[in-house]
């Protein structure tokens, strides 16, 4: 009787990283686990397990030939979460063989941490934190001369993925007017959850809050630049908690030195910053390092939305939790892989 | 015809601080609006005013002497929003003179902001902004080991007036237990809104973190101590929303030093804070200089307010936005009056 | 020492119907009690219990004179649910006694009732099952023909007391615009839970479904009458679920059988409703014999509510479940006492 | 230039009834219509029009041989919202050509009424205007002698697709403990929306409240059976929403019959119901033609969520509103077409 091997490849994560014990267990009714993390698996080793291999669990290089040699395979379950140009992702759909990412698992902790910022910027929390450490507070309305309510102010939306629903859904409480701009998505998807589809004009200008949710694509980079930052309402708050690369980042870096307007951001052109990056003395920005996704909850979320999806595949059922690679979006994608979790 | 005196004197608020002009209009349409804001309205102005004055907005001291002689008073409107002893609200109350205060206006201001900081203090966002600036962040998982998600965590509240009940509201996609600390309270209220009862000590030991939303009553005088924050959860967050007498805050800046909890204060024992205060250096404390409630919006939601439910009053219909004075609670509040707005 | 007796006289109520076990225990600790339910109290029992009554759970006459006789009274709890002209309210004011009744126990099942009622109204689910049974079924789109959705339809309140903001709060999936006729309440408390405070001739002419929640009052009565439905939108949905004299109840009933709306009542004029009462024959009127909100657990609701009040006012707090008798408006309310429970 | 054909043949629909006229300009935008309702279009017309067809709205066969001669083609479009056998899928797959239908347009207008049916059993509604009209009716509590709250009554789905899920939205409000039986989905998409995944027999025996609306496969029909409906609860409520197929149809009307449950039912073995089906007979049974989701705003949005995503899909983006037919799951589908709309 043959073997089901769950070929484990999973740098830069590794599976102590994204898997509880008891996550771990239920890989292993699905099937006999190889795993290899001090490196990426050599070729040697893969090429030896193909003919058995029922699942990969990582971000291994599948081109044709190798998926040739895989006649058991039924899933690509990618765990670092960006889908890579190293898969015949086309071959992938003609054989039945899903190429999936538990994507999503990130959606949630940067949703409540963009959130938390935006309140901070809105009613200036770090900053009064900053003034009493400097002895410099002002107490009571004088205290708020340059804050406004996040209840009722109108938000922007740039991205309406599964980061830019999580928000929506955070934000209800609130009652603000949420305009999106996402030109992958028909008015419906937007409408249904109570918000307007907007350009994105539209909501640079008529938002007192602006969140970056859109990833990286071939087309879109830098596409928010001087024009749109001049666009903003003065005194209002952007934060960007997607991809650097979709902002012109300096053009940004501007509008907060002039006063102009206030951000966040989580994400730089390069990481980690160079010690000396001027960005770290900008007033006016509240700096996250990279982090507000990169929970420990978050990463078992990884892990135990792939093993869920995985049963569902071994029963001949279609996966639910991951986001499926479909070859016409996967190759517009352009995030660079994360090198550190 | 008699004139109809609204009698205005609302020191330490000034009238444009609480009332748009639109609101200032409604106002004028009830009676002969007659201000003092210079200083506290002189005893020869008030008694001259007396007989023909139908409404009070303000914290004018009104003994059963005075009450005699205002035959046609409908209300006492207190637009500082504490409750002081210088009204005999017994004979108010036996006169049918309604006397009220719009204090919830403070509350969707300080509940929005509570829940800005307990993300922060969860999600460490001041303390990451603060490393970035000094060179010393971490990415991605190292940047969160001491972090913990606010979604889902249990959250404690001790009290539950209108700032509880806002922030319940606030904090509902985060799906979090709530356990309700408020002994004024039966537990039908507390469950209708999706929350626990709870001991004092419960909420101490159960939550991760915990929201003190207490009004000072002449017997809850300090009554979070050392005992109370040594049964708070290691790395657990303590928020202080309300008045700084309910704690012992001494002991509560010992349990931020120490390490054991972080915490967020938007009060002090003394205001404005001594220059050369230690409390400006405490490592783990989140400072704002009670300033959480006093936005615009809401002080001109107390003039609002107050002058909705005057003009139902002066149509002899029960006012329905501003807290009633229970003669036998109004006595036991020790809350100090405000020096400043 | 002294007793602390609790007089209970609840006719039309008993306490069986009222209070489940548990709920009697907790009335049994706040002192002696002393019930009559045959019949109500006489005056000689009465009299004598009176100098050691704590709390009256009932509807015992307490003018003054008895009031002289209670010294240590601090409640009465109707437990009927509709204050009576039988008691000196002033009296009790001056003398902090509470008078309280916990009537917003019906608001719950006459809430969610009505809700099934507009859903069967606007989707035809009585007639569609009339029709099936007798052969005349039609399917799919020809079996919607006069049929609209409740979801997105405008809706109008009329009323918006308990009721209406439970009614309010189970039909937020649904998202319809609401508007609120109330004139007893200021604009705030109405856009407070996303309605728009609306005239009645605004009401009438913008929503497809209306529900009527207003109770009785000395002005009120037939405030609905012929103008009112030629007012209201062809094919629109009326439903009065509070009290039939706020009615025109021959003017409803003619604006159903012409066909120009659908209505449903759980009221009627004259009740038992007589055997040959032509109502009971009106196509297009679903009939409900005033039972919506005389369930088994509001019954229980009422007793709970009365008993967790009397448990704060024995402490010496207000109470926080029951509605409060305001001398100026109980005045007003001309409710017919219930006869049968 | 070539042309770019929509090739519409949408019989059981027309276009008229799925599509208003701003739709169908929309449409019109796409490509040259060519429309064919009067019957099933023709082969040859078929066969002429495949060369330069972009687009498929209808149930046209479509086999191997015919894609091969639509080289251009983008998308099938089913209108009818079920999937046949006379696609070849995986050739679809193969291509990179979208299956997709519309289906979940009839989702929101099956969960509205689903929800009035149920509160219409558990309240007694249609029972209790029949007893008026037969002036038998009760008044007060005597009249809610069998009736149950549907708020805060343990629900149970079986299925928790489209329906379930909208369903559930429906139901937050009343506070239900929600239990979902659905084999194909993981345990976080149940968990995520606030309900417990449990078996087929938890879902029965703990439920006062239960409803279907699972499709029927080749492996689940009739498996709602005699011994399921023996392990309900007594007076408990059930509701069939999807397909008859699925329960023992005959088992179901015992248990009505005999007074254990009562049910609800929009689907019947054969359709249309025979004259003298004794089903039109039985009490305890509410009776819907099929005619839940056919309501004219349900038909309209088929026709503006499959010319949404056709937008999407002209411009090279994957369609967002439709569902995809996977071609493992496709084949297990055994919903019969429908022959009225």
């Amino acid at each position: 009787m043959s073997r089901n091997i769950i070929l484990v490849d999973p740098l830069p994560r590794t599976l102590d990283l994204i898997m509880t014990p008891d996550v771990r267990r239920r890989l292993a009714q699905l099937g006999e686990v190889v795993v290899r993390e001090d490196r990426q698996m050599p070729a040697e080793q893969v090429e030896a397990l193909l003919p058995d291999t029922v699942l990969i669990f990582g971000q291994t290089d599948m081109p044709k030939e190798r998926l040739d040699r895989a006649p058991r395979l039924k899933a690509i379950i990618n765990v670092e979460s960006n889908f890579l140009p190293n898969i015949d992702y086309q071959a992938c759909v003609e054989r039945g063989i899903w190429v999936i990412t538990p994507a999503s698992a990130f959606a949630s902790p940067v949703a409540e941490a963009a959130l938390g910022m935006a309140i901070d910027l809105a009613r200036g929390i770090t900053k009064a934190d900053r003034q009493s450490r400097a002895g410099a507070e002002e107490y009571g309305l004088a205290g708020n001369d340059e804050t406004f309510r996040f209840s009722g102010a109108p938000v922007g939306l740039i991205g309406f993925g599964d980061l830019g629903r999580q928000l929506r859904d955070l934000i209800r409480p609130f009652r603000n007017t949420v305009r999106v701009f996402d030109p992958w998505l028909p008015a419906e998807i937007v409408e249904r959850l109570d918000c307007t589809p907007a350009s994105l004009d539209e909501v640079l200008c008529e938002s007192r809050v602006v969140f970056v949710f859109a990833g990286v694509t071939s087309e879109n980079e830098g596409f928010i630049g001087r024009r749109e930052f001049a666009m903003m309402q003065p005194g209002s708050a952007f934060l960007l908690m997607s991809r650097a690369a979709v902002v012109d980042f300096p053009a940004m870096l501007d509008a907060v030195r002039s006063g102009h307007i206030r951000a966040a951001t989580d994400v730089f052109p390069d990481e980690p910053v160079a010690p000396d990056d001027p960005v770290r003395k900008v007033e006016g920005l509240l700096l996250s390092a990279h982090r507000t996704g990169g929970t420990r909850d978050a990463f078992y979320a990884l892990g135990s939305m792939a093993v869920a999806d995985a049963e569902l595949i071994m029963k001949g059922l279609p996966p639910q939790l991951c986001r499926r690679a479909d070859p016409a979006t996967a190759n517009r994608l352009r995030s660079k892989p994360v090198s550190v979790s």
